[in-house]
């Protein structure tokens, strides 16, 4: 049996007026996910009555399934009960279901129950309430067009606890569609162009039954690979092994997987440690580390060495290179690094030195500019990069990479990343 | 001259799968807002062409300017271009315009430029550029049934940077249109009810000429003040001076202030530097105060002193006292205070030692417990708070405590913050 066509309807005009970022799509879809629906269209409007009837009528036309969202709440422009007992050319009644409901969640409260209230029990004649665990507006669902529409509050809380509920209709309504199944990697150090370009170039057999999907953010690229039923696994994992093969270690996880949960779950193993000496990244790169649930077993010490009298004073930087060489420079970093194990303790460093900008450039060292030292004590090494952009994605993207370069080193990684590769610096050598 | 009816066309199976959460939208709303114009209607759909094509015919009969997003990039399933050709029954041409501007593009990355990069030069006949200073994809515009057709990039930080232009576009071909005037206020210390609530309270002539809005976020709290036409300045001053009065110094400051730019320029004042001795942060502290351009001027050091060794080895802190009162306690807090301004020469210092989680906490102090301490030598105060919530809140809402001390201390402020009062341990004193 094919999936039937879904479509949702965003209702509300604090979510027109982008003062509320939607994020309620994003969980209808991934629960639909698991029956193997996914949204085919989606419309959102604010509260015009007009406009609503009329969405309502075109999207019940369209689709097998519409979930609306929004609308439900007790003030006056929650319109929803309204617009659809209208689209559907019948009348509201008062929902003795709704009521009680409202009586239970009231006086669990030690509340009254008000007329704004009240409001929330007049439903579309006939409509089919959906429990409400969390809150004082009941969903409903009503068959308009051959269509069920199914009604449910924009607190995303609430809307929450009521998918397991709609999740059983819509399973009862349409037994046997096919779950989709989706495998994801998490790639690091190309972007979205170069990672198609090489796919185009090495693939010739990609199959029709698995899709190929991107998720580009900073710093890491997200890559899907989704089938529509289970009997193509077996392609699907073919295509998940060239992937390995054409990207190798630029793919450094499944799943979730972030960069510093790479990096811990690397250390973890080897019962080693890792420290952190930053300047130009100010503590981001601890941040990231510390994030991670458990880093306290990897992780005990980072230096923010922001001005050069810390860098001499933390971590032993010589004061005659950092005048002879100036702080974004190779000589820098790998007695930052240095200083950093040495204080510590550590088996490993990452150290950074650059200009965020907007200020600070030179013709030599311009904005973007930065030294990375990473490595252990004794088998320090450096490179200098340059990532021309904003100050907050220029902190972003030199986290990452020195991460990155730990976690290479860990897997014992000889093969010199693109990264390294594509940004060429124009830097004559600082020593 | 009324405001045009403007829709949005939003694509890509990302954001219709919910792994993308839209933010953009939002982006345009309140850029929109600048001209007076409200987005009318929205329409997601995945990169379907025929689904595409439908839509950009219907929503250009519909509407005065249509604005997609998403789609531009070099991708097979990036389909904009060619769909926009297609409902508007012309052809795709080379741009000139696009080729140069890709190689410029990657000239200044020292990439060469692949075919994948080159399909982003093919644009539907007559398409008038519209230039993109941090990205490969220029946007393009076209007119279809009486419509402006304007294609943006789906990165949000690619879009933003294309937003001066649009409006430009925007205001010389819809001249008169009147514009809205908003004011933000930025908040910390409460919720989104809280703040209705006070308002509620203490206000009772609330002119309807001046919208109320709020975008809650974690940490902070805006509160939009509204106006359709700039003869209500004078009532919308008077409902700022109000909120003043009822919010006073939970109000940070006016536009994007964030609370680490709030306590730089405080301190850029004074002359007067800051360090940092996080524990359960992790560097996140340092990092904040570290994104804000400048920010050189006035922190030099930040310790990231996450186990007890490393708390004793570089801040000082008594081993006796870890050991009777544990890392998570009143004296420790106190005494990385104190090691961190020792060390550093700073003159004010944030130190904070809490229990994250998930794992770590215990009866006495369960995970979400944090102590707290700020201020200068010899006048370090200290406090125990407990946000029960996920590992990275927890996080970002110490690190906002901590900024938000170190404010109040700079400003003189007396009061006590709401979130000392309304938060109530359940500690017993650790000393």
């Amino acid at each position: 049996m094919a999936a039937p066509i879904v479509e949702l309807l965003l209702t509300g005009n604090e979510v027109m007026a982008g003062d509320t970022v939607d994020s309620n799509s994003s969980m209808i879809a991934h629960r639909l996910a698991e029956l193997g629906f996914s949204i085919r269209r989606k419309v959102t409007v604010g509260d015009e009555p007009a406009l609503l009837i009329e969405e309502l009528q075109d999207q019940s036309r369209r689709a097998d399934v519409l979930i609306v969202n929004g609308g439900l709440g007790p003030t006056v422009d929650d319109l929803t009960a309204q617009v659809l007992a209208q689209a559907a050319g019948i009348g509201l009644e008062v929902s003795q279901n709704a009521i009680q409901h409202l009586e239970t969640w009231c006086a669990a409260r030690g509340a009254a129950l008000n007329a704004a209230n009240l409001k929330q029990a007049d439903l579309p004649v006939g409509a089919e309430i959906i429990p409400n665990p969390v809150g004082s507006a009941v969903g409903f669902q009503l068959e308009l067009n051959e269509c069920i529409v199914i009604c449910t509050p924009g607190v995303p809380s609430e809307l929450r606890a009521m998918m397991d509920h709609i999740l059983n209709t819509l399973r009862q309504r349409f037994p046997g569609a096919q779950a989709t199944d989706v495998l994801r990697l998490q790639c690091f150090g190309m972007g979205e162009s170069a990672f198609q370009q090489l796919i185009s170039d090495h693939t010739s057999n990609w199959p029709d039954t698995v899709e190929l999907g991107f998720r580009a953010g900073a710093p890491q690229l997200e890559v899907k690979l989704t089938i529509r039923d289970l009997a193509h696994a077996a392609a699907r994992d073919q295509c998940r092994d060239q992937l390995h093969e054409i990207f190798g270690d630029h793919i450094i996880g499944e799943g979730d997987t972030r960069l510093a949960e790479a990096v811990l779950q690397l250390l973890r193993e080897k019962k080693q440690t890792i420290t952190t000496a930053e300047s130009c990244t100010g503590g981001l790169i601890a941040s990231l580390i510390t994030e991670v649930p458990g880093s306290s077993e990897a992780f005990e010490a980072g230096y923010v060495t922001y001005s050069n009298r810390i860098k001499a004073l933390e971590l032993g930087v010589s004061t005659d290179t950092l005048e002879v060489h100036g702080a974004v420079s190779e000589p820098v970093v790998l007695q930052m690094a240095e200083g950093a194990l040495r204080a510590s303790g550590a088996d490993y460093a990452i150290a950074v030195s650059g200009v965020a900008g907007p200020d600070g450039g030179t013709e030599e060292k311009p904005v973007g500019t930065v030294w990375i030292a990473w490595g252990q004590t004794g088998a320090i090494q450096s490179r200098c990069l340059r990532y021309n952009t904003n100050r907050k994605l220029f902190q972003t993207m030199v986290a990452a990479v020195g991460l990155d370069l730990i976690r290479r080193q860990l897997l014992g990684i000889a093969q010199t990343p693109r990264y390294f590769i594509e940004r060429k610096t124009n830097l004559p050598a600082s020593n």
